[in-house]
């Protein structure tokens, strides 16, 4: 039987949602690596809808979930469905939907609240000893989870670090580990991975494909 | 100097825009390449909105340069702004968007109508020699932008031979050709190569990748 692999998403574009790139790297690599996929993104309102061509938000309200399936092609479920005990690893790909949509770390900083059901998941997945991965700005959703279940220390990456970024994962009891675009941090102990992708301005493509193909296949290894 | 190809875009998911994976993975294809990436899509209203989790349109309109910025993370220009003098070749992703936004397939078959803007792109390249490619349901906007041009017999696919879209692509004057997911169609006459991604029902994501990156390298080739 083939491994089964949560992915989940916050939106569909990087100013409100999920990374749009980043998420389907995470979903070519684990099909190059003959896994089961599953999609998942909480069911409500994003924080707001953002205008990728000037920048800017703008008017108008929209699903996270109904947003998602737009990169899953309809191929997700609400994050309530999901049941850790089924997934053999879970998948965050970066944008500002995980910081605005699954926690509220673009607004709070370190003093952010995680979604529950996105708390809930990783929680439980952690408990059971099943791999995380995290890309982009996600490695801060992972730091306010850890945070709240009292584990100190964990290693992340949000790539430079003198991102402001680095000093919020600091100050939310994570390690912060530098990294390149190519690469994943590694946490054997806590079995936490993440790699910085879009998170360094103008990145190549091919790296920030490079380094989630890695987390990814680093991620499958602890299965 | 590194060649330029153009990248049309036609809003953000597969039922009312550019399939998002496909796309994805003709940028990420480039940029392998050593090529230097220019998305365009047209500053017009999507034909519809369709709720990519029901699969059934809805209420709302959005703008397909404004949502296909969502894609290119805001690095797209509107295509009024492309000009076929300065790219080297020019690149079209698939999804329903091409068939509805960028021409009228979806609703009129072989008797659509072609965005100006994009046909007057089209042609001139044509006219220039650089080479086109066309993903998945974009040979059926090749079909009749050649068609317009009174040229015949141009090679293409769109997958199998029994999916209606191959006879329409006869009625409008070209050759179809089957062509598996991860191969290409290449029409050296014309200069026009052609990929079926996603017009296969559930094909597997490598696959679709593996097809336009063949499609990608077989267009490079000939710039």
């Amino acid at each position: 039987m083939s491994k089964i692999v949560g992915v989940v998403l916050s939106g569909s574009g990087v100013y409100d949602g999920s990374e749009i790139q980043e998420a389907v790297f995470a979903l070519l690599a684990l099909d190059e690596a003959e896994v089961e996929v599953r999609c998942f993104a909480p069911e409500k309102l994003q924080m707001h809808v953002v205008d990728h061509l000037a920048g800017q938000p703008t008017d108008g309200s929209r699903n996270v979930l109904v947003e998602s399936a737009r990169i899953a092609r309809g191929r997700i479920a609400p994050l309530s469905e999901a049941r850790a005990e089924t997934l053999d690893a879970l998948i965050f790909p970066g944008g500002f939907g995980v910081a605005k949509n699954l926690c509220d770390f673009a607004v709070r900083g370190p003093e952010c609240t995680v979604d529950p059901e996105v708390a809930q998941l990783v929680t439980t997945l952690y408990a059971l000893g099943k791999p995380l991965g995290f890309c982009c700005i996600a490695p801060a959703l992972a730091a306010a989870v850890f945070r709240d279940m009292g584990v100190a220390g964990v290693r992340l990456t949000i790539g430079d670090e003198d991102l402001g970024a680095a000093a919020a994962l600091r100050a939310m009891g994570a390690e912060h580990v530098p990294c390149a675009v190519d690469a994943t941090v590694t946490d054997e102990r806590h079995n936490v991975f993440s790699t910085p992708a879009y998170m360094y301005s103008g990145p190549r493509v091919r790296d920030v494909h490079r380094g989630i193909a890695d987390l990814v296949q680093r991620v499958l290894a602890r299965t």
